[in-house]
């Protein structure tokens, strides 16, 4: 060995030595936004859609075998922002931080924990998201897609998903994880690629498909937007943004989200603004609130991706696939939940056990409605870790 | 006595007799229409409004006594026309015909039963309601009041209403009686004239308010018409009316007044057309049913009578009264209920009993949702009878 070659070698050693070290840096609550590109993506619909960029975020590492991982799918409003903090200022750490790290339920030192901004996520001016849909730009037109972008559903989402494990080398999912749309998601994966999901933990979410009611619900929705004239059947780009339709409509999913127990607790009949005549046209607190809250996100949201979100949680359905299913399930409703009832769980829970699927079931209690289901999640905590033990 | 006076005296007698036997005819099932006229009422916001008038209906005979009175009050979308057909070959009776009848549970062979349209009845183009509200000419301007008219709550109904019973002579109401909104105004009549009631029947009610998460929700049903542009602030008398507003509108009281149950049964996830490519945005049944009936009813609804009956709903809280409260109450919430579940019946029953009213409480079981308050309520045929029998 020549001097050249021996320096080379003690540089590799040298390298392999801190490639280890950084691969072995315990997850410490700080996360970093990475952006998969998928060149080109045809939906199950049949249409092209190049470019495909969506963002992800993961805690934990990735073991030799790839057989740790956990997927984790967001809700109607969210984001990948799962868990953890950009940066140690951050305000507040990702939605279900309080589940997802070192010692925790969803244990970052055992397992590998990715998850992604869906294609069509809302929140298209939040800097930390990466999506695509009606409001990016059509590489083949140089404009944004508008409503021309096709209609994408559930699997859509999950084949993204899906192509982004294929290109980190993971062949299995040790359990599929998410929160109301992120339950959809989960129960969608296991649908998907039956042989490759062994776990789905379903919070909050509708069972099996979306029923009757709640695809009526959808449509109201969706309805604030479509009825503002800004939003001009999907053709706002470069003009004046429906941002109205948008706050109405988040006010919409935020009082649908709440439970009616927690909201006598936190508004009651009070009053937007106290003194003057009741019998004057007076607003009361939590119509003014949620329309404030709503308006003030309506500037990170867009009115298109809006609609097509709705339109894939209408779509959502394994009624046909059923039986191609074959993960253990946990489904975690919460008591006073209005969008997806306990009921509904039970009735999924019930169809799987029926085929031969191993099923739990965990109520979160409380007067919280659907958010129980983030804020309340630690009820759950031993639920989960017994589930993930299994 | 001369042969004048003994002619005028014989027509006397016949007169009578005729009168008595117009009034000793029983009820038989076909009802007439007819108007009370208030040359003004002072609202209790301090507002007055010159010839007012509402429409009523009645069924069975008022007493020599006066004290076999039974008040019916309509629900948000409803009319006065609760029992009965106007023509014998009237498609179908009102509403609640199953219960009020010859040998029914409301029996008209005991009791006078009288049914009145509210202020600001929604179904101002049915020519069979009659209400002062927003579309109502204004006398002293000569133009409809639009939004000029004063802001009424669930009180100014009751003291119209009261003031047509007064015009009969009546001072005792043996039961107040309704379904939803009618509900609510059985409970307001109960704390606005405590001497004057003696029951209450209460039917798919809110209980003694209307809480955060309904006034929310009633603010989203107001929704569709405010963002309608054509809605234009409430000034569209003679002009192009808001007409897809309200058919979005009443398209959201359908459906939350549905139960998921029964909506999984009659739509499920079937679309509005078969064939063709769900992928390529196409409607589900549900969502084009009821935007179509809401259409259809659309031509006989003022849209500001709409929102005028939303404020009032929004306004209902008789807690600060509750003390005063002396009628005994029988609540029958429906089991599916979605827009006011049983808890809300169960708590107003607890409050009730605290304080030493005597409450008896009847579940209508069933997936109608809602409506089970209507088209079920015959289960409750004896728990009416009885609570009518104490």
């Amino acid at each position: 060995m020549n001097v050249t070659l021996r320096a080379a070698a003690r540089l590799a050693v040298a390298l392999a030595a801190a490639l280890a070290a950084a691969a072995a840096q315990p997850y410490d609550g700080i996360v970093k936004k990475e952006v998969f590109t998928l060149p080109s993506y045809t939906t199950v619909g049949g249409k092209t859609i190049k470019n495909v960029r969506i963002g992800y975020e993961s805690y934990g590492r990735l073991n030799a075998a790839k057989d740790n991982v956990i997927v984790v799918s967001h809700f109607f409003t969210g984001t990948s922002h799962a868990a953890g903090r950009y940066a140690a200022e951050d305000k507040a750490p990702g939605y279900w931080d309080s589940i997802i790290g070192a010692g925790r339920p969803i244990d970052t030192d055992r397992f590998f924990v990715i998850a992604t901004d869906t294609l069509v996520n809302l929140n298209t001016k939040d800097k930390n998201v990466t999506t695509t849909g009606p409001a990016t730009i059509n590489p083949d037109t140089g404009k944004p897609w508008g409503l021309a972008f096709p209609v994408v559903s559930m699997r859509d989402f999950i084949n993204v998903q899906k192509a982004l494990l294929d290109s980190l080398g993971i062949r299995k999912i040790y359990a599929a994880v998410g929160a109301s749309g992120g339950a959809i998601q989960s129960v969608e994966w296991s649908a998907a690629y039956p042989e490759m999901v062994d776990r789905v933990i379903a919070v909050i979410g509708p069972g099996l498909e979306i029923d009757a009611y709640m695809i009526g619900m959808l449509n109201v929705w969706a309805l604030p937007i479509s009825m503002d004239p800004k939003w001009n059947n999907g053709d706002y780009y470069g003009k004046d943004e429906p941002l109205e339709g948008v706050a109405q409509a988040l006010k919409i999913v935020t009082l649908t989200a709440s439970g009616s127990g927690a909201l006598d607790k936190r508004f009651g009949r009070k009053w937007a603004v106290e003194g003057g005549d009741p019998l004057q046209g007076k607003a009361y607190a939590i119509e003014e609130q949620f329309y404030k809250t709503g308006h003030a996100r309506a500037a990170t949201v867009d009115a298109n991706h809006y609609l097509y979100t709705v339109k894939a949680n209408q779509l959502f359905s394994v009624m046909d696939r059923v039986k191609s299913i074959r993960a253990k399930f946990l489904f975690i409703p919460a008591r006073s939940d209005l969008i997806f009832p306990p009921a509904l769980s039970e009735k999924a829970a019930a169809t799987l056990r029926a085929q031969g699927n191993q099923v739990e079931l965990f109520v979160i209690e409380g007067d919280g409605g659907h958010y129980d289901g983030l804020f309340q999640i630690t009820q759950a905590d031993k639920a989960i870790r017994d589930f993930l033990a299994r």
